[in-house]
């Protein structure tokens, strides 16, 4: 069973207990969060990443924030819930999770507002774990909805982390090898190292390996040489946030990988929950691409690697367009050939 | 003007003069061997890289060996001529361009073997000079014969390090591009930085630097994107190993680059000397891929960063088929469309 990422522990008194993925691979290390400032410091500091763990960082750490107001005056509480909340969001301001996790608590607080505040509190704590829970289950259901394109003896490669480690427990493109394992299949996986900051060497890996998965690291200037000498059956990678049309925006290399995968006859797919589509945006091409500190290039793990001055383009994100993938699997169904129309089949449902 | 990676000073009572290649990017030091053993050690820890600069280090390393040899008697210094060849041959046993440039000694002596030890000695130095000079002057018919498909203007990305630090000073790949450069062409270069040894990154930034070049380091999976942007009109990459129908061995990620560049339209081309060409085979299948070791890859930067115990596929070279190259630049003329009979038609002049 992969490992919980981040999860509340006990009633309203209770607390966080989460991975510090700052000390992955080498050290499994729970942080135990008592207190606000505590799972503040945890999400600024990256101990937890990834767009669905940081919600239900945000929804866990209004629960920590809550513990301290010892009012019975629904005013001061909502005041001081206001404050709570505000505070939170300062933690990684341009994370959209973060932000959807503190809505998703704040409109339960609104909704109830008639109600006593030990009640509100109540209500509150059962909405965190729903959006544990729900995580969880979506997570689930796109590893039962890919699960049919990993067969027996297959290698499978991917791409960065879209494990359980970015979302509570089991990932997304990560769930579809989880299930398959389940199922007492047999297949490799191939996981790039992914530059400039290595989830597939640090994170994949370390998950797959702790699942009991056959895993082999290479670096991503490999890809087209391992899929020549035929070892790859399909490509699986998360997404970061997909147009109306199915474009897909994920971490950076992702876009070659679709076309080196497409070159050899490989099928590739992108496993993601229904919450990662935009449908506002037409196309891929309206997605802003995030371009990161050079530092991550020239200093990658505290050594200098490059010389000093050097320029460095260093994109974050690329966007694969829907013609290069073959389905788009989430947890409402699987989009074949992804289109406008066929991602409105899938979502309209 | 390209700094000369290694040349001789002086005469016979001279030494080598070499950048120390494990210092860069962040110090530019010269090395001074004065004796036999001293160039061993730069062979063998790595200083000096590159075929056709360890072939230099050969010759250059010979004219060491003999300076301790004083004797008039042709018997005596033919012996201790081979016991300076045979303990050079021991620093790097599997780069052939040492046996090479060994083996250019040895028959220079051998066909002198009537004449005076002096003079003997001074047609070993001759020998070296040539080699040095044979080197230049290759590299630099190649960037003669290259320049034209670099326009004003242009984005040219490269991969690895085929530049001046792999030869006496100027290179193959990047010779192009320095010619393009003293002809006063705009252009820029997009390095790939090259995991897992990064020479991209160390080396080819470094060298472009110094010869005033536009040069923006990348991560290697970022090269589909940069290429999508529309920032790059051709791609130029150095060859360790090209067969009799132009398939051709180069550093891992090679292949994949040119499935790129073919997807986005653009133009592939390979620099190498002549000397590349092994036409006893006749295919880039009876290449045989040097794997090489995991730590490479788990351990690039000093520390660890992926799990104890995970399994690594790091395999040093690959192959890119002709149909993928646009043109192979040698010194004896450009191969267009690579085919048997193309090669053949450069070559057999």
């Amino acid at each position: 069973m992969p490992l919980p990422t981040i999860e509340w522990e006990g009633n309203l008194e209770g607390r966080v207990r989460l991975i510090d993925q700052t000390r992955l691979p080498t050290e499994l290390k729970y942080i135990y969060c008592e207190d606000l400032k505590s799972i503040w410091h945890a999400i600024k500091t990256l101990m937890v990443r990834g767009a669905p763990a940081i919600g239900i960082a945000a929804v866990t750490g209004v629960l920590l924030g809550i513990k301290d107001i010892h009012v019975d005056d629904a005013e001061v509480f909502f005041k001081e819930l206001k404050n709570v909340t505000n505070y939170l969001a300062t933690s990684r301001p341009t994370a959209v999770n973060l932000f959807w996790g503190l809505s998703r608590m704040e409109r339960v607080a609104q909704e109830n507002q008639g109600k006593p505040v030990h009640e509100i509190k109540e209500l509150l704590l059962q909405e965190a774990i729903d959006v544990q829970n729900e995580d969880k289950s979506i997570c689930r259901k796109i590893g039962e909805n890919g699960v049919k394109y990993i067969k027996d003896g297959d290698g499978v490669l991917t791409h960065c982390n879209a494990g359980g480690l970015a979302t509570a427990d089991y990932g997304t493109a990560l769930a579809v090898m989880f299930k398959a394992n389940e199922q007492g299949k047999k297949f490799k996986v191939y996981a790039d190292e992914t530059r400039p900051l290595l989830q597939g060497a640090r994170l994949t890996t370390w998950e797959l390996m702790h699942a009991g998965i056959d895993v082999t690291l290479i670096c991503d200037n490999m890809a087209a040489h391992v899929m020549k000498l035929g070892k790859i059956q399909c490509v699986i990678v998360g997404a970061d946030r997909i147009a109306a049309n199915g474009d897909a925006a994920n971490k950076i290399g992702t876009y070659g990988v679709s076309i080196l995968a497409k070159e050899h006859g490989i099928p590739f797919y992108v496993a993601a929950p229904v919450s990662t589509f935009d449908l506002t945006i037409t196309s891929g091409d309206e997605i802003p691409i995030e371009e990161r500190s050079s530092e991550e290039v020239t200093c990658g793990f505290g050594k200098r690697t490059a010389p000093e001055g050097i320029k460095v383009f260093n994109p974050a994100f690329d966007v694969t367009p829907a013609k290069n993938i073959t389905a788009i699997i989430t947890e409402k169904g699987v989009i074949e050939s992804p289109s406008t129309e066929n991602v409105q089949k899938i979502l309209g449902q």
